[in-house]
């Protein structure tokens, strides 16, 4: 491989996915520990926000701790040398997010979609596209889509201004040949850099950033210690000395990152992620994990087998915000 | 592939290898009630005993809360269709325990050595193949060797009476290219079935166990949860569906499974194993976990970094029972 090919930009979402797993209680005190230890490893990009991104903090999904703005000015002020990103969901938060999130010093603007809808993308990419920023599109749940629509849906994100584009796999259903065709075809449609966004449901979230990388994704996301919803994301500390041993340079300080990774296990999370049967499970059906309690307490109710809840909730495609779905299924399953 | 190329044995030593968690006191309770839903799962081979094998609880590596013989007639008891396996490292057990095992319903024997010296298990071979037992050689530490190396050592094993042979990736150092050559290696030496045993340091536990089916490795060590030392073993309710959806058969019930699992979580561990920075230094240094404490105590004592000290063990080649070479290194970097 040549250098250019060689280098891997690691992009690290630990204060804003990681947010997730504590109902997005991390105080500003947290929030600067960790990214002053992030950007002391010289960790390229780090992502700070809520778990849903910039303003999405609500009584539906839950109220963080700090607000947008002060979450930003933290990090910003911590990380001398790292990148500052913030990730919008178009709907939880609008242009007026995305302006305040600009002059706070945001140097990269993330906007996701489902997979399948990455044209509610176009009218905000165009507005940082307007202002010079630099913004990246991200399509979620992307097992729900083949290769060859996900790479439409990146070109679209290309031709709306995105300068970088990239895939999560946000039930962590992948096994790597999965990514591999997906990154493989995206990367055949655009011209821009690819990302990959693995989530550890079925132990495959190293496994499955490095098949990305060996497609030729050159953005990977990892959290310290895997910090994340359920069975949690990619693990920074691992995945980095992985790929530094295949060849990929990261320009990342091993030690210092074990350091940031450290601090995150002692000072931002109760407990690191594991994979547990609900997780396995969530995986396999390709499902959301954030569905856990409800299809938990739903099934309980309807006297059914949560796991038969969630299988079925997998054959019907159901994604975040038909959770109305669960009961549909739970109480068919009971029915039947 | 053809039906029988598509078979997995999964070999659970989650009774065994798990020991080391819980310094090897689980109770005969714990013992039947995890040897019970495993069996309730069909899982084929459920092994159990002192987490280094038969004959080895003692002062110096920690007296097991069940002694050998309570725990073989415990699980034997709970296995009315798995087998019962048993783990002997040569010079911790000997003959008579062999003998003992097998009087006791033990169906598999399995001797370990340092993937180097294969020899120390002729003559227990020997004695098992001489009362027609079904006996496997492993070799243990085996990143310390190439190939071509574990493959004549895996011939030699065959040659004094394996009826199985397989390596385990004891520091977890393995990637998935590690692993294929060397179960490629084996498969092309020897024509008795191959077994790999992974460890999750570096993240790739199951991925390096699916690269171990797909170049022919038809046994699968995994433990519920992973249970085992430091970054756990294989997770065994992870591995299972991930075979299962790559299209190889197990056998295994999955929400028996599952439950097997989550029994485990509940009642035999304080906690689920996870990758903590240690655990990623000793994988990608490729030094046995076990050596964790004293490298902590040694290392502040000489205040010197705990990580050189895992680095220069690794150069070192340092195994199991050179515990002094911590102090060595220890006191040369405190000098350099």
């Amino acid at each position: 491989m040549n250098p250019e090919q060689s280098k891997v930009l690691i992009h690290d979402p630990t204060l804003r996915d990681g947010h997730h797993a504590v109902r997005h209680q991390l105080s500003a005190a947290q929030l600067r520990a960790y990214a002053t230890a992030a950007n002391a490893a010289r960790i390229p990009v780090v992502e700070v926000g809520h778990g849903n991104g910039l303003g999405a903090s609500s009584l539906q999904v839950g109220r963080a701790k700090v607000s947008d703005e002060e979450m930003l000015t933290v990090v910003r002020e911590a990380l001398t040398d790292s990148k500052m990103a913030v990730f919008m969901l178009p709907g939880w938060g609008a242009s007026k997010d995305l302006d305040r999130a600009l002059a706070l010093g945001a140097d990269l603007v993330r906007i996701g979609t489902h997979c399948t809808e990455s044209d509610l993308a176009e009218r905000h990419m165009g507005h940082l596209r307007d202002r010079g920023a630099d913004a990246h599109g991200v399509l979620l749940m992307s097992h729900m889509a083949e290769p060859g629509e996900l790479a439409e849906h990146c070109a679209q994100l290309v031709s709306y201004g995105a300068t970088g584009v990239g895939i999560m796999d946000s039930s962590g259903h992948y096994l790597p040949a999965d990514v591999t065709a997906r990154i493989t075809a995206i990367r055949e449609a655009v011209d821009v850099p690819v990302m990959f966004h693995g989530h550890n449901n079925l132990g495959m979230a190293v496994a499955n950033s490095v098949a990305a990388v060996e497609a030729g994704a050159s953005i990977v996301d990892a959290c310290a210690r895997g910090f994340g919803a359920g069975a949690g994301n990619t693990q920074l500390e691992v995945v980095v000395p992985v790929l530094e041993r295949m060849g990929y340079a990261t320009g990342i300080d091993l030690y210092k990152l074990l350091d940031a990774a450290d601090l995150a296990g002692r000072e931002l999370m109760p407990a690191p992620p594991t994979i547990d049967s609900v997780g396995v499970v969530s995986g396999l059906s390709g499902v959301f994990s954030g569905f856990k309690t409800r299809v938990l307490d739903i099934s309980a109710r309807e006297g059914v087998d949560p796991r038969d809840v969630f299988f079925e909730l997998g054959r019907r495609q159901a994604v975040a915000g038909q959770e109305d779905l669960i009961v549909d299924v739970a109480v068919a399953l009971r029915q039947a």
